[in-house]
């Protein structure tokens, strides 16, 4: 092989991974703007952004499926090692979570739908439910960005901000069991807006994952599961 | 390179397969294994067995980092390619799943353990949260044994078999809303039954997942997403 034949395979597989990269990252951008569109349907009751919502889920999962070939055809022929490998391997873990966000996202819009159609939606939580989605969506856009850049202060940062999630999340579902047994003939609303709450919390829980993953991809550390309680 | 050591080479790279693959089936049964004891929790209040559900979580979780660990190794070293690259990368996505279903063993056994000290396990679902749990337990094990024989008209079973985990589990919430409406004092502990039957729910969605894994490293066919619904 010439010096040029083996500049240019290294350039075509340099585009390979920005390529890559750069679908995670609208893929990650789509699914961003499922949850925010989600998270509206709820506050503002805009129900007729379901239909929507749902239709771009197949976006999701068609990004999901375009970036699983990507990397295969990549390790195939490309056969990376070190830090291309694991930038490959971490991309397979992080489209996992960000389906699985999508996800979540039309499970909040169809649930908030619900919500709003039972007209019964005098709970007072559209405020807070609001502030702990922006948070998910905060750590979400962080650990997008910690990718972008590989920025492993920034990853750490989403780590961390899960814990705030976790507690905001058993405090609305504190709240909201005390909303039902004051009123029980708002628990069928109440529970829909529970399952509305533990969505949020688990895109924070998917959040957390692509941050640990971008850490792996930069430090070739595996920091899932230090200091997970008992 | 002489044949024998072209031969070596081989046998090596088929004893590294093998390895992956055994550990894959060990962590499944761990993981069975902890879902199976988190519903006896559950079902006969053996709370004491709590904490040995939360301590062999961590060995779940050592499973993942060393399968983890071992398919980067693999890719690295041996670069496989076609069927034997579709293990790898199946087993990748495969162990995130078993790795979730065994959070939500934990989590079912923690709120089993919640109902039972709050003494108030009156609701009359004991039994019909054993069946759900009991299919998606089957699901898995069905999921398990399709990934060791390459079955994929066992994994197509699992698959099809997720509606009725969540038909069942839709079924339980609407049973549990109602006793929660005719008698409110009940509904903290209401709550926690919804979330292990969530939990429960999971399990079978995480054991489809395994199973459309099984197909692909199979066939080469992703079957994610279709037919999903609107």
């Amino acid at each position: 092989m010439t010096m040029n034949e083996s500049m240019h395979l290294s350039k075509q597989f340099d585009e390979d991974l920005t390529g890559l990269r750069t679908h995670v990252l609208e893929m990650g951008g789509l699914v961003e703007a499922q949850i925010r569109a989600a998270i509206d349907v709820y506050a503002n009751g805009d129900t007729a952004m379901v239909k929507d919502i749902v239709e771009n889920d197949h976006r999701v999962n068609g990004f999901e499926k375009i970036i699983d070939e990507e990397t295969i055809h990549i390790v195939a022929k490309r056969q990376p090692t070190a830090s291309d490998l694991r930038l490959v391997m971490g991309i397979t873990k992080i489209v996992t979570d960000l389906e699985r966000i999508g996800d979540e996202a039309k499970k909040i819009a169809k649930g908030a739908r619900r919500v709003h159609e039972n007209g019964q939606l005098t709970v007072p939580r559209a405020t807070d439910v609001r502030h702990v989605a922006d948070e998910a969506v905060e750590m979400l856009r962080k650990a997008l960005d910690s990718f972008a850049r590989l920025d492993t202060a920034l990853a750490t940062e989403v780590i961390h901000a899960d814990v705030n999630v976790d507690t905001e999340f058993k405090a609305l579902v504190r709240q909201l069991i005390t909303y039902m047994m004051e009123d029980p003939r708002t628990i069928t609303t109440a529970i829909d807006i529970v399952w509305i709450c533990r969505s949020i919390e688990r895109i924070g829980d998917h959040a957390k994952n692509v941050a640990e993953n971008v850490i792996y991809i930069a430090e070739g550390r595996d920091i899932r599961h230090i200091g997970k309680e008992a």
